[in-house]
């Protein structure tokens, strides 16, 4: 973070055409970015929304209300326009992307042994890193993959510890018969994958399109690129990082409180706060997307306000 | 409404490329949207924001953090577009007026008797009717006028009964003593105007610009406008119409539940639930102006997606 920008920004803040605090949290996210951008007074221009698609061994088990196939379906309804996504980067602005990660291949079956080898789990992280437009001024990691509820319920579980029903919730809508399945996979792989370092989980419980928005998080931070994140998978995804290395997701909101029901309990061990509650649970970036119109306003209002002084108004 | 709209809504809500109900509220809003609007696939291209002005006798009692002078000056700066109100509404598309109410002219001091007139409310209340654009497809009314929270907190005594205290607030920042004022203040208004009669009670507690709001939501729903509501005072105003008539705010929706600390209350009344929630309380229309982003993206995504059967995806 640049603290000079960050400090200008609130000074800024303050001389604003509004009683103190009045915008609310209007007013901390527009520092923050100004902080992130090192820029005092930003513009929000160039978003970006990156979807990444995975497939998962686990889904053998029946862990989904959906079959496997719905995964590349849904990435040919990403590349003809036709998905939630694609409607919320068009109407916030943003540029959007697919990547899907050898979806041929889904990885495997993690409640018997790692989901991803060395090799796959850094494949699929430099896919992430090199997927981030360095130009974008604000960046939302969505993903697709039929089972990636699953993996990431395993992953907060492995991170966080606690029981696995704690962590495991109804992803794109399964019953109680596979809600029980689903946590005793969970409960499986913690099992087999018994190594509780962050990345190590990223690799035994994830998938490769988390592992992806893992990286994209990374680069982002590297390149001072906001972001904001997603549903519960995008957090899980953060929660390597953010237990890999103090401070690494400092550069980052989390768009929405979705309706997976682990996901209030994930945002409150990363120590955020969401914009939005309104009740989501699709992924693909949407809840994130959503929260770029918030971001928008604040920066809009930010940068755009005149002072107290400029307008001739009494500032008390 | 119109019914048949809001089923076809409905069903095709139902086909749309997502888990069911994986939208949450934002499948609520599209299909209140497209009941309200006459069509099953609407399309939001023409918001408008209005914000009136007004001049309170009552601040002569102390009641406001701000003098009364602020509100000429404020109205200045929308028109230079120095406002927070004007940066939203150009982040979200909207057209944006300000209609200012005989600043010049303040309305009585209510805590001794009515604050306005017959002719003065009807006037109020005609020139927020006329300000609403008919080709408008949503509606956002903000105010502004120093003074209106105490104004606000009062109407809502009257309205839903309990005790002065538990209806005000801080408004824009006043102290212990300035809030306890204040109450009295209330106190005294709903014992020198005891008529409980809802549009009685908007004459005799109200102000202009509150009245305005009132007519310009109430030709809203003449017009088949849907409306989003902003803070305490824009609800106040609503609270009015809907004691009135049966179904009179049907057409609205909550924008935010904003800071001042009754809102939420006077919302819950109203049988409305906030789809913001982040400690706004600047009224202008600020925080109703945001969440047109959120209901840009769920009629987006309603209106703009794929069916699952134009998209080739397997529904379950």
């Amino acid at each position: 973070v640049d603290a000079a920008a960050e400090a200008a920004a609130r000074d800024r803040n303050g001389q604003l055409t509004k009683p103190p605090g009045a915008l609310g949290r209007l007013e901390d996210l527009a520092i923050w970015y100004a902080g992130w951008r090192g820029n005092a007074r930003p513009a929000l221009e160039r978003p970006q929304v990156i979807v990444f698609a995975g497939n998962h061994g686990v889904t053998a088990r029946g862990v989904s209300a959906f079959p496997a196939e719905v995964t590349v379906q849904m990435v040919a309804n990403f590349r003809a326009g036709g998905a939630a996504i694609n409607q919320l980067s068009k109407a916030f602005g943003a540029e959007m992307s697919v990547h899907e990660l050898d979806l041929d291949r889904p990885t495997a079956d993690f409640s018997v042994g790692p989901a991803m080898s060395e090799a796959e789990v850094v494949a699929a992280l430099a896919t992430g890193w090199a997927a981030v437009n360095p130009e974008a001024d604000l960046l939302v990691v969505g993903e697709m993959g039929i089972g990636n509820t699953t993996a990431a319920a395993a992953i907060a579980c492995a991170l966080f510890g606690g029981q696995p029903g704690e962590w495991t919730g109804r992803g794109t809508g399964v019953d109680d018969h596979g809600l029980s399945i689903k946590t005793q996979v969970v409960a499986e792989g913690l099992a087999a994958n018994p190594d509780r370092d962050p990345l190590e989980v990223l690799r035994c419980l994830g998938g490769r399109e988390i592992a992806a928005m893992a990286g994209a998080i990374a680069c982002a931070h590297a390149r001072r690129i906001p972001v904001i994140l997603d549903g519960f998978i995008c957090s899980a995804a953060a929660a390597t990082l953010a237990l890999s290395a103090e401070g690494a997701i400092d550069h980052c909101v989390a768009g929405h409180a979705s309706a997976e029901a682990a996901h209030r309990a994930l945002l409150s061990k990363l120590g955020k706060q969401p914009l939005l509650e309104l009740g989501l649970r699709l992924g693909e970036g949407s809840g994130a997307a959503l929260a770029i119109g918030v971001l928008k306003g604040a920066i809009a209002c930010h940068s755009g306000m005149a002072t107290f002084a400029e307008a001739g108004v009494s500032d008390s």
